[in-house]
């Protein structure tokens, strides 16, 4: 299974860079990279592109000794990979996509397969996952036809995927000091070990191959929508928001900086651009209102379609 | 002590906000706030005003319920605070002035007083703080005027305060994932409680005295110096830095957000504007590699003057 996950990932990702280089008009950058405590990957960035600011796709597969505070922080979330001692195996692909205009909403995937070994001898495996997306402003269609391409991949699945995950994506990208989700959602799962390696393996096949289809038509619309200073401060203020979600609360970056990953293939995920003003308000009537109003009680949006 | 420390956090306030008034040409916003669980504090901002991008002065007196997770993070330091059921008094003041000018550094600095009554009955109470410079370029007549003020107030009060604050500020001012200092560093103290209430509290008021003599004469020197989009650039990248290390390591900010302080005045702190660029790499001979060099390798400042 470890070759099986890590030669999908690497499939996708050529697929998917096909993808966006055609909208783009640029070649992504790529760097290899190896990892001295073991592994590597393949990094793709654009910046300062034609249609995004910064894009990113990252394929890597890494293994060595299991950092005592990942055992420590997965003990606390109720899993016991064992003690000192375990040896563990990732492999996964992420891609974030922050466009230019602020009317194309940012989209964040990542697909993963894990194994411990734990001290103990026995194995543990899991994969985990998910795709979400980060509006500056609420475009309703967008919303219910992304949440929607992300509930029938599910429901090929098992119909109780779409309400579970979609509900442990709202609980998971959930920022507490705001008081405010990081964007509207979509699916997230993790620790995914209740059913047969290979059936989650054709799971998350399936999600991986819906990142594109599920942002490409809001791309196509939104792409060459007008926009103005007061949006695009707007989209930074936004900006500032992910980059705090990702540093303080997201896990991945901060397991990728504790098992001394690669700094810049974790953090390209950040933005290129954030700001920060003290206190900024919003009016509940505005475009920028209705976002906030909807990333503070997220929605059913395929109940309601 | 509580009101003594309150009072003299306030009254530095009110002096330190009038000399910058005075250098910016714009008076501070101000917000009073209380904190549901009990205290409130003073946030004093200017944004985009005539020479600082953003510049913040908060003081706070704030008491409640011991949050569980900030009892277990001292005992993770080797502070016993008791177990559940302790009650916190903090009072403090906080500032922190990102100028427009990229020749002008970030300066930071945090000073409070801090009381536990343990479950078990008695009383711990603490002294904590520091000084400290971002720079984005290396000016090292700056920077040793800069340390040479902090030795004057620390040597003062005990000859072994500067070695030992200095080094403290090094270790504590560090990004591990990047493998560099915030900045040139300064002097950080925390859980001082080693003489009297009184000395500390001396020590302590003629620390918070010293914030502006440290950095007015570099901004009086720097804030007319021409700069270009190159220097612009850099100065936004750095300020990235500023951004990771405060949201992924600092502990002021951590237990800010965890004990439901007021998040506009802790992220205050934030710049109003960053930029994180994939792998941007610096000559070691330019002016931006020359300060890299600085952060990777911290020096001795004043021993050199």
């Amino acid at each position: 299974m470890r070759n099986k996950a890590e030669a999908l990932f690497r499939a996708r990702q050529d697929e998917i860079c096909a993808e966006l280089e055609a909208l783009d008009g640029n070649t992504f950058r790529e760097d290899l990279w190896t990892r001295d405590e073991g592994g590597g990957g393949r990094t793709r960035v654009i910046q300062e592109g034609g249609f995004f600011e910064k894009a990113g796709v990252n394929v890597s597969a890494v293994f060595g000794p299991m950092p005592k505070e990942v055992l420590e922080s997965a003990q606390g979330r109720g899993v016991d990979l064992g003690g000192d001692g375990a040896e563990f195996f990732a492999t996964g692909i992420s891609l974030v996509l922050h466009p230019h205009n602020p009317h194309a909403p940012t989209i964040h995937a990542n697909y993963r397969y894990f194994e411990v070994e734990r001290a103990e001898g026995d194995k543990v495996w899991w994969f985990g996952g998910g795709t979400d997306l980060t509006p500056n402003f609420l475009v309703e269609k967008d919303v219910r036809e992304f949440h929607g391409k992300l509930k029938s991949v599910c429901d090929a699945h098992d119909l109780e995927f779409y309400p579970k995950y979609k509900a442990w994506c709202d609980r998971y990208f959930h920022i507490p000091h705001r008081e405010e989700a990081r964007g509207v959602g979509g699916i997230f799962f993790d620790n995914l070990a209740d059913r047969s390696a290979d059936d989650l393996y054709s799971f998350v096949a399936d999600c991986s191959a819906t990142i594109m289809p599920s942002v490409m038509p809001i791309y196509e619309r939104q792409k060459d929508k007008p926009f103005n200073e007061e949006e695009r401060e707007w989209q930074l203020l936004r900006r500032g928001r992910y980059v705090e979600f990702n540093l303080v609360y997201d896990r991945g970056t901060s397991f990728g900086l504790r098992t001394k990953g690669r700094t810049e293939s974790i953090l390209m995920s950040l933005p290129l651009t954030a700001r920060w003003e003290y206190d900024h308000q919003v009016a509940a009537d505005s475009p920028a209102g209705r976002l906030v109003e909807v990333l503070r009680e997220p929605r059913d949006w395929v109940g309601s379609m």
